[in-house]
């Protein structure tokens, strides 16, 4: 038997719990050993749960129980999940975990400190939910120099402008998404993009081995997103997202989050409601892409638990291969005012707009539509975007990147 | 240094030298040795090939050589590709493949061989080309039972599926792509369905544990669909597809390839040109999809140096865990008859026609096509469908089950 300990008994520890307890018998026959949680650490009682009984309030009852040897930390939040995993780390105890901002600001730190102890750090459920991306990213695409990752992470906002698409504004697609339990009260991390900006920064980290801090990439949420931009999208036979992005440039990285035209022969650009999906591309492969559902209780449970079984699959073995990423320097941000991409423009569709457009950016094919007059011009820096814009003379309505 | 031989030197095998040269410093970085071909079995000879001093006409140089680690086999066909993965596997050297035929006939023996002399089979590029599902349905899913599997398996059917839903004909179609080298001069074994018969069957025993044979199960292709069909299935919301597909009727595994209706919401349905989808249904995480380039020289090879890495990163482990599965008996094979799924009719548009329908299907949707009068009926069985077809006393124009 193999003991593991839960610390944070919310929506994603229940969870895990579930999946270990619903799938032993399909785990013991994958797996070739029984799995079973001993201890979970939350502030709470669930006297109502079947889990109760294993319910402690003091973290040491798991760091000092050697017979715990994976604890997975489904918390949430910086501290003190970082604290308990770095003790865990420590302890020799292998530690997974679906907490996406612990490792998109300690992962380098952590992984290397599970390295030192000779444990294993794993966050399969921290990007995607239970989508399999890390690992597969991880092992699959061992064979490719990853070029781009391009991925809707957040389900949250997809459910959002999927609504939007259908014909809902922004503020009654928000209340329909906190009515359905998948927004927060305060839904600023999700609307914002900063809960993105944590994922891609893990999924750069991984491609490029450097991780950048979420608070310093270029970071846009949805917030001024109009039905007027989905009804230009739609009319460029493209798709509105919220697009993580991240790729080398030079020698540096580039990581942003932004909304995005996704054209409709993208893989992307059909995905709809709370599911996620990351498009990566990579030298021999070519683009690849992994779907499912990016959040929700047992999608995110399944990889914990598969998190779970890679780390007792390979218990009592040395140099298991890892991922290895190291903290980011200045020197390693790409400038984002370097950085290129299509964009289409949307001006008000003011007398002789046409001809202001076609004397700044040449020959574009405009759409008219809401007012508006709207177009896709080749790939230009942000400055050479802005400056163009100006040069018409034309009131902005909105830039939007488009994801090529 | 981990020395690795080829077996069959067309394009996948190619393919692979050109993976593991071309991307060797980024395969170093990742798996912490370096990996080279030593020697390739082919009949021709490469005088052109920057990899033509390594290649022998006699396996024997290739199974006596104890450098030699890991066996990449590319040749396709069941023999002699079988007979060599067998003695390499009895030779103590790791094998890995691209060939669906024999993992399909002998998967099951040759996984059994394999554990017998600790050594590994792994065929991550026999389904889906480059497309990770293999490694990720064994590993990120092992803390699920899985339900069911739905796939976009062949790369030339979904292409000319994409060409007829452009408007071309299935001959026009079928002309192009052998034109642009993706259907061979004799392109049976993809538009007859028998390339995703061998595939499904592979998904199905890595879901269930059993192999059926490719020959034993309903396979068929899209030599019959027109573009009548194509209409239908557009009036009908859906997009035509060529769908492997196996779930578990009981204890039983059923295992089928044929054309369906893909509603519009499923992602399989955007799925176009020469791209494969792997849609999976498991009990905790829902449904994941893998998708990528479904065949191709680089993308496929891209898989095989996967496996080999996935192998050299585990070289001198005990109890590696690995894909496991027996072969069928006759008692395996769910009865066909017992499949229930819900269907598309289409019927000649006779007078009275709807009339009769609803007599017969009760209140359902029609759309009238080019013809034709079609509406998806509820589920149910292979005779229900056929019995209750004739009972209109219509002429039936055609019956495509639908994807659900």
């Amino acid at each position: 038997m193999i003991y593991v300990a839960i610390l944070g008994f919310g929506v994603v520890g229940s969870g895990a719990a579930q999946v270990l307890a619903d799938n032993a018998a399909v785990i013991e026959k994958n797996l070739g050993k029984k799995v079973a949680v001993k201890r979970i650490l939350d502030l709470r009682e669930f006297p109502d749960s079947p889990f109760g009984h294993l319910v402690t309030h003091d973290f040491n009852d798991i760091l000092n129980d050697k017979e715990i040897t994976v604890v997975a930390e489904m918390m949430g939040g910086s501290h003190p999940a970082y604290d308990f995993t770095k003790a865990c780390l420590e302890a020799g105890k292998h530690v997974v975990t679906s907490n996406k901002e612990v490792v998109a600001r300690f992962g380098d730190e952590l992984l290397a400190l599970a390295a030192q102890n000779g444990v294993r750090y794993l966050f399969e459920a921290s990007v995607g939910g239970g989508i399999p991306v890390i690992r597969p990213m991880t092992n699959d695409l061992a064979s490719n120099q990853i070029e781009q990752v391009d991925g809707i992470l957040n389900g949250t906002t997809n459910y959002i402008l999927t609504e939007m698409i259908g014909g809902a504004s922004f503020d009654a697609a928000l209340k329909q998404a906190q009515a359905n339990g998948y927004a927060e009260a305060n839904p600023a991390a999700d609307v914002e993009g900063l809960d993105a900006a944590r994922k891609i920064v893990i999924l750069a980290a991984l491609s490029f081995g450097t991780l950048l801090s979420p608070d310093k990439i270029h970071c846009e949420g949805i917030t001024s997103l109009t039905l007027a931009d989905v009804a230009v999208a739609k009319a460029l036979g493209c798709s509105l997202k919220l697009i993580g992005h991240t790729e080398r440039i030079g020698k540096k990285v580039l990581a942003m989050v932004s909304p995005r035209m996704v054209p409709l022969a993208c893989p992307l650009s059909g995905i709809s409601d709370v599911f996620n999906g990351i498009l990566v591309d990579a030298n021999m492969v070519g683009k690849v892409m992994f779907y499912g559902a990016g959040a929700g209780k047992l999608p995110t449970a399944s990889a914990v638990v598969a998190d779970i079984i890679d780390i007792v699959s390979h218990l009592g073995q040395a140099d298991v291969r890892a991922p290895h990423f190291t903290a980011a320097t200045d020197a390693d941000y790409a400038d984002f005012n370097a950085y290129t991409c299509r964009s289409c423009f949307s001006f008000a569709n003011e007398s002789g707009a046409a001809a202001r457009i076609a004397a700044v950016f040449g020959a574009v094919n405009t759409v008219t539509v809401d007012g508006r007059i709207a177009f896709i011009a080749d790939a230009m820096t942000e400055q050479e975007a802005a400056a163009k814009a100006a040069a018409t003379g034309l009131t902005l309505a909105a830039r939007i990147r488009v994801l090529d």
